[in-house]
């Protein structure tokens, strides 16, 4: 097998190299030793961080930047994908409300808001795009979506018919959802949202309880929160006659996966799911000899739902041959034997610190791909 | 090629593991994928530290401790080896009169002595030994050997017939070499010295000078200590009728190189050479499917008689293939590939400090291999 096809599906190495970058890095190897291969890069995601710049990458799709309402109600400057379709947009929450863009000191469940993320959806739906991917973890909020609806058109009123404050600490004010003035293009959109989580909305497994302290919330804020939560709910069942409250997924992102399947064509799907489909991996498959994936860290905890696990799971269905490298190898990696992973190999040439490794990230790839090549090299010898 | 046989011929991972205990996590990785496979161990050295071991452990043989001079001249407890054959000693000059044995205070190349090394070869002797191996690196001495010959029966005396002082400092007021008492039984024994280095005894090149530094010589030691040893040297070419100031490999270890080349039947080889011809590693070549080896670093310097390059040249002389794998992989890698390894890999599994993996050796070693298995098991798929 002189001319091969390497399949190159890895994940980002978080703050080390995009995932384009590491399919560079591993064709760069593999190239020293098979330079007549065929080298096709799908550069993937699990639904995290990441997921706008690979979809984007794998589609030869376009990031634009805008200028949205962070949590905090200051503007940040967030990030979306249009994929090589034209017609599907990507979205990242947490580019527009992420816990990135609060601090200890200011971080606070009862007045964040997902308003920008809302700002995202409507710039999407502005470029015209029929289908929105979004990925919503990492959040700073608790608002059940309501910051995002807001920014759609849907106003939340209080007994006096005045619009409420955002976050989640007012919502137990929450009297009137008026839904008259909802951007009526969202009938027309499918978002596909990538949701690991099955947490509901409300009690002792919903948003509030579960993702609260994560976000800076105290017991008694959580109660607070989860309180509001469920009257918003509540508020939800009798005025736009859905049950939300206990939703799967529904207290995903402080509850934004409750608002999205209130208040647009909402689907929830595991994120790596998503990406699998909308990056073509399964039909570029069939074309490949080896399967390369990886990501920063490989560890027991991959088989929930990363990429390595999902790359392997298709490629084992294909019957292909999957070989993973990670920055970290973590224990409990054999059970990712039986899972469709044929070997892993770490990159790290020796000890060292964080911040060396993350630099030397495309090097030690490289270095790591061209020595599993020349042991494929040695087959039928 | 379900039953291949693999050979295993590591260096020791120095402070982490010997090489037989890489030998035993090496099959441990590979088994798990080849249960049925042949294991031959071949734990390697090259000379420097570790090599008693490894010929011992790779030969069946014995170690033996024995109290010895130090190079200060107080008691130290040193470690030599038989050899499987029953008629093979080991040595490492270091055990007795290493280095290691003295500090930043108590460093001193005007007065440390070979003595020790002396007393570990008659040792040998008394134990019927017929050749012996003697690794020469590590050294605290500047001696000349005089060290060394005396224990054996030399006697260096000065212009009153009285004994000189031990050590490179008092080597100016020699006048006689009376080698009557010298033990006869060294006729009949053959010295191989594990010798890398081609320095001379005396001048620019010789022990004093570029050695003489890391012994802690200042530079008036470095020049009382070269004058000495070109006086040592005139003595023994009037007296002995031998010339060894400049031979090659007459400076090693302070000189060592030359008493060993003046009093006993010496001859220097490299000391990879010696461990591949002692251990047996060509014949067991023969029978290997895949060669394994690894040490501690591999990089730039590895081509320098290092163990993976000895193995390496051996193994492609017989057309095997090899692998090797390291605790840390420098830069200047590639040439290696040229010189019969196929492939390298580190088995550090990430971010870590070194003592943490120096006690994860282990394990890291028998993960990384059972994974080179999984990619050596898809062959011919």
């Amino acid at each position: 097998m002189n001319r091969p096809t390497f399949l190159l599906a890895p994940d980002s190495f978080k703050e080390s190299m995009t995932a384009k970058e590491v399919c560079i890095a591993m064709e760069k190897g593999l190239r020293k030793v098979y330079p007549e291969a065929q080298y096709i890069h799908v550069p993937m995601a699990d639904g995290g961080e990441g997921t706008v710049q690979s979809l984007v990458d794998a589609s030869g799709g376009q990031l634009y930047q805008k200028e949205v309402t962070g949590p905090l109600g200051t503007p940040v400057t967030a990030v979306y994908g249009i994929m090589g379709d034209g017609s599907t947009g990507v979205i990242e929450m947490a580019s527009a409300s992420g816990i990135h863009h609060v601090n200890q000191n200011t971080r606070n469940p009862l007045i964040t808001t997902t308003y920008g993320t809302g700002e995202l959806i409507r710039a999407c739906i502005d470029r015209g795009m029929n289908k929105i991917i979004i990925g919503i973890g990492g959040s700073a909020t608790n608002d059940g979506g309501t910051g995002m609806a807001e920014a759609l058109g849907v106003r939340f009123l209080d007994a006096e018919g005045q619009p409420l404050a955002r976050g989640g600490g007012d919502l137990n004010r929450l009297i009137t959802i008026d839904i008259s003035l909802l951007d009526p293009r969202l009938q027309e959109v499918q978002l596909i949202v990538a949701c690991d989580v099955t947490n509901p909305l409300c009690g002792e497994d919903g948003a509030s309880r579960v993702f609260g302290p994560q976000k800076g919330a105290t017991p008694e804020m959580i109660q607070q929160l989860d309180d509001n939560l469920n009257h918003y709910a509540s508020v939800v069942k009798q005025q736009l006659d859905q049950d939300i409250a206990y939703l799967p997924g529904a207290g995903a992102a402080g509850g934004l996966g409750a608002g999205l399947m209130i208040f647009t064509q909402a689907v929830l799907q595991k994120g790596i799911d998503i990406v699998i489909e909308y990056s073509g991996l399964v039909e570029k498959l069939k074309q490949a000899d080896f399967v390369f994936t990886g990501e920063g860290g490989i560890d027991s905890q991959t088989t929930f739902g990363k990429t390595p696990y999902g790359v392997a799971r298709a490629a084992q269905a294909s019957g292909k041959q999957v070989i993973a490298i990670a920055g970290y190898i973590g224990e409990g990696i054999d059970t990712l034997y039986d899972e469709g992973i044929d070997a892993i190999f770490g990159i790290v040439p020796g000890a060292s610190d964080i911040p060396s490794l993350l630099q030397a990230g495309p090097h030690n790839v490289e270095r790591t791909c061209e020595n599993i090549a020349r042991i494929l090299a040695l087959r039928g010898q």
